[in-house]
């Protein structure tokens, strides 16, 4: 009595037949085109090392708060799922038992884009044809971590297997870069590069900040007891990061703050974080660093991407028991045009610099992203983030941005991922999304076809390698 | 030339045939399902007495706001409407002559949903099959006045016609709950259960707070002069709404904001706000009584639920005329992240609360609601309220919340009405618009169809027994 | 190996082939229908001079804004595109290079509304049949520049072919309105008439506002030393304008705030604000003035339009060297709840007011604007404006307000464009947009197609000139 898993070749089309044909016809012109992923959370010790995946738990739910914040939503213990604790207590260790729950409540899932990744992940990646359920549950199980004790489900294996071109990885300036060293040592021909995230020594309320800085320096051999040193730290490492293959920083700040101190000010500003910052300071402090780091880009001509205005870790006893990162991260109102003044004053209209944005406010799709990036050469709109890497937010995403920024303001598609064996399913969904709205725009006469294809082909692949100069 | 009033048997699905041959066949399988409704206003007083309906306009339009605010807002006065005064001067009291003004702006309700509900009424509830127009009024008035007449249009008789279930009213503290009694006492099997509503005695804004609180714990027999015998008090009636079925409470505050003092601050903020508060300890008090109540809830197991946000009485001229409730509510935005959290500290990881949210701003469906109820176990969304409780409302909440939070943390459908004849239209729209948004669903090959019946159902039936705990 | 250019007839129509019959039928009832175009910035120069227009680029991209803001957005420079600097330095003049740019980038704009315009105007305008592209740019720029010489497209004619009936134009108090003298003086009998905009004596954040208000008091003859003489200067003036033909008053300021000031309070603040406001005091002038307007369009029937939240020139380079309207103007959130009580204290419920509220920020659609016009006697909802007058502008605007506030609510559409070329394209888009509303509800059997006529009608024709009592 189980049911069939099938992957529809229509899935994700619009439901009328001349639209879907058009969609269709779209689709088939950008499905095999490479993956371009110019932005995640992927392990990079996992290419370095080419070791087997553990099992399907530790694999697809231990470490996906996409999947066990679902769950626990609906009242299953974290503990239960095996998500490891911030103290070392133990928590459940079996994979199989783990995997039960989750087959006991994979219609959780229903109507959310989990379910699409997770089964294009069974079927695709694991050639499963039946679906999760309770009764299945031990079969999954068995499937998957025979599979994943096979050569053809290495990371190397998979990642020339899913056609990926390139994926970026995301560190730290206190990141010894050691992985990326290694693959790039190992001769193997996969292009895995990191990205510059310098949150740690930019954000005051990061614990350790004063901590982690010093050490930002040390490993650059500059002195952090000045801001010029602090700046020249971050030169250093920049380039330290261009030679591991990136172009692109990445900042996570809770506002779109910037600002545009004067040096004494700015001098003055570093010395109260690095002592005990109010908490106005801290954000001034990051504010400055936003277009101190746009400062740098224009130089050294790194990507910036902003990723802000979320409240981390809103759950109290989730933090205190399990950390960051649990599922407990919630969107804060996303306010840009005040907030981006001081840096674009500076470097909006300098063709040198492109700052892509990202927002889990949609709002401001069309009430300020688009008309900000619609008219400042600088500007770039990222994709669909997060919370709204889904059929209907990307949907949305382009009925309110598309019209005023038009399609070459956006960057294409970002995965943004840490769970690697969902990366094309990302993509795929993404793509098809993306022919479905142009073939939209095809049957209503606002595009000629010919157009359509040039424009799918831009969003799969070509606008996202010239945004992240690739 | 009277024109048909029809109620195709396909409206509100989709368009595209095959999606709809879909959705027809899902609400094939839940509309006959009994309807549930776990949260109104209608006058318990109407199934204690089961009198008849005096007349049409008394009945569907002077208590109906959505009917004469949209009438009022194209220049019909409410005094020839027959709305009530605060100063009991008269208004128009012939109900054929408020009928014949309806009849002659009847074009103003197209494309509203009052439209959908009252064409409903007109013709499932009455029988008519001609459509309200200037000509036809006479026609109407006769058939609706002759029907209320008879046995078959007493509140009990539709009641059971109308296949409720259950039906849950709303009272204040202060009310003693008698017509609940007598319809326990008169013997009819009907469920109609009440809800605790303690706004005016939780708000110190409410006209006359003090002295509801005194008469509040008089009837409680607590010396409500200190915060521990007005906690007791509100313990004390928790416990009688209880005894008369309630299995929920309702707070209408004008925001979402939670506070968690000491016994201490909240024992002298309460002893402010007896006396003559300021507007910010107002809302510090409506904010810790969330938190208290929410500490009740977990003893108790009632259900709670948050209805934020309203500009209340908008309108001053109104207000002074014809008093509250006279469609002069304007939503504010809403703001649940920082709100909460106070709450949520305490009791957001706790299963035995549930907390069910609201909004009349649809921009923190996808941004704050969708991810907190998509995390912590305590939430869970109602659904599109007031003016959301509309065919488009209704497609932008599932639109916007399904992928993040999924169907399983929602509650289905409230009518929130006091128009007893149209709640079983109000649940038609809310089957009827779930089951185009999941054939849609299908057929676009995001669930499966066996899935989408079990959603269908859920969603019509049994989501809300068990979120509401009936 | 050009591309033909067709304007498909059933372009912007739903796919789903029912809904495309029925919204081809509702729009043979209304594309033949005269525009009447209520709120605009054409120049009246052109109709009392009647002059030919002077070249393809001059004409068609260095004033408009939409256009070259994109190119901008893109990394063309202004400078390249003709587009004149304040202090005079020259830019590019020669008309077909900037033509050849403008070509080069045409992809850019696909996806967009302005996309939609320019090709109306190629093909139904010019009659050119192939694609603007960079092969296409010669014959293009020589068969337009061609056509402009010609009789036919001088200004009077064009506005007797797009079958127009009405035009507003929009000058300030300071404008002498030579121009609608001279239209009348001419014998021509097309209707073009002029309308009040008073922010520049009205904003103290207007570069020479004193200045401007000492000269708006002088051709009044009014002492504007006192309030009292600057009112009345301002009833001289909305006389003067309402002689010229003007029916209505616009107001852009920074925010929608109104206040209603004791006339002691007002007089003293008007001193402070022909002094040395601070910015608190600007805001409130502009507040008070709002409420001021509102009495007089009490006495003098004059409708009001707020056109309100914009972040007017946020490039200041562009603004340094280009000036204002150079496409750096960015949408600011809306508020209108808090914001518009004062003068809805007042106003809000006399019938001789009509105030309509435009909004950039669509979440006040369904949240506040909806809501308030769907109550308030005095107040209409404007159409989408700016960079929301485009097809998903419009279906997102219906979506979210017809539920709660009806069609009869809103006034029509606006073109507010100074593209004059494109006026006809613009309203052929509204058109169709709405006939696409409403077929899909016709087809959903949410209205009944009579009915859909109606509306059609309506919203095409009937309401516009009901609402600015034309």
């Amino acid at each position: 009595m189980t049911q069939p898993l099938r992957l529809h070749p229509d899935r994700l089309f619009p439901a009328d037949i001349r639209t879907r044909d058009i969609a269709r016809a779209l689709h088939a012109g950008v499905k095999d085109l490479p993956i371009v992923s110019p932005h995640g959370h992927t392990d990079p010790a996992w290419f370095a090392r080419d070791e087997a995946f553990s099992d399907p738990a530790s694999l697809l739910i231990v470490p996906d708060h996409y999947v066990f914040r679902m769950l626990y939503s609906q009242g299953v213990p974290l503990d239960a799922l095996g998500v490891p604790t911030v103290d070392g207590s133990p928590t459940e260790s079996d994979p199989r038992k783990i995997w039960r729950i989750f087959a006991d409540n994979y219609h959780l899932f229903r109507g959310t884009p989990s379910r699409m990744w997770l089964d294009w992940v069974f079927a695709e990646a694991f050639g499963i044809d039946v679906r999760l359920e309770p009764a299945t549950a031990d079969l999954y199980f068995d499937t998957i971590d025979a599979a994943l004790k096979t050569p053809a489900f290495r990371p190397r294996a998979l990642f020339d297997r899913f056609g990926i071109e390139l994926i970026a990885t995301t560190e730290s300036p206190l990141d010894p870069l050691e992985h990326h060293a290694a693959i790039r040592a190992s001769g193997w021909q996969g292009r895995v590069v990191t990205a510059y995230r310098p949150d740690p020594v930019v954000d005051p309320d990061t614990p350790g900040f004063a901590a982690n800085v010093r050490r930002f320096g040390e490993t650059a051999n500059e002195d952090v007891g000045s801001y010029a040193g602090y700046l020249a730290a971050h030169r250093f490492h920049r380039a330290r990061f261009r030679a591991a293959g990136a172009t692109s920083t990445d900042h996570g700040h809770p506002s779109s703050a910037t600002a545009d101190l004067t040096p004494a000010e700015a001098e003055s500003l570093y010395a109260r974080v690095m002592a005990d910052p109010t908490a106005a300071e801290a954000e001034l402090f990051r504010a400055q660093m936003l277009t101190e780091m746009a400062a740098m880009s224009v130089e050294d001509g790194m990507v910036m991407q902003l990723h802000p205005a979320v409240s981390r870790s809103h759950n109290a006893q989730v933090l205190a028991r399990f950390g960051r990162d649990k599922g407990g991260d919630i969107p804060l109102p996303g306010e840009f045009v005040r907030a981006l003044k001081p840096l674009l004053d500076r470097f909006g209209n300098d063709p040198r610099l492109t700052l892509i944005l990202f927002t889990l406010d949609e709002d401001t799709y069309s009430r300020e992203l688009a008309p900000l990036a619609g008219h400042y050469p600088a500007l770039r709109l990222g994709p669909p983030w997060w919370f709204h890497d889904s059929p209907e937010g990307m949907r949305r995403f382009r009925e309110r941005a598309t019209e005023t920024a038009g399609f070459y303001n956006t960057v294409g598609f970002n995965d943004d991922t840490r769970a690697f064996l969902s990366i094309p399913a990302r993509h795929d969904v993404a793509r098809r999304m993306d022919c479905g709205f142009l073939a939209q725009l095809v049957v209503e006469h606002r595009l000629e076809e010919d157009e359509a294809h040039e424009v799918a082909r831009a969003l799969a692949y070509d606008l996202v390698k010239q945004a992240y100069r690739l």
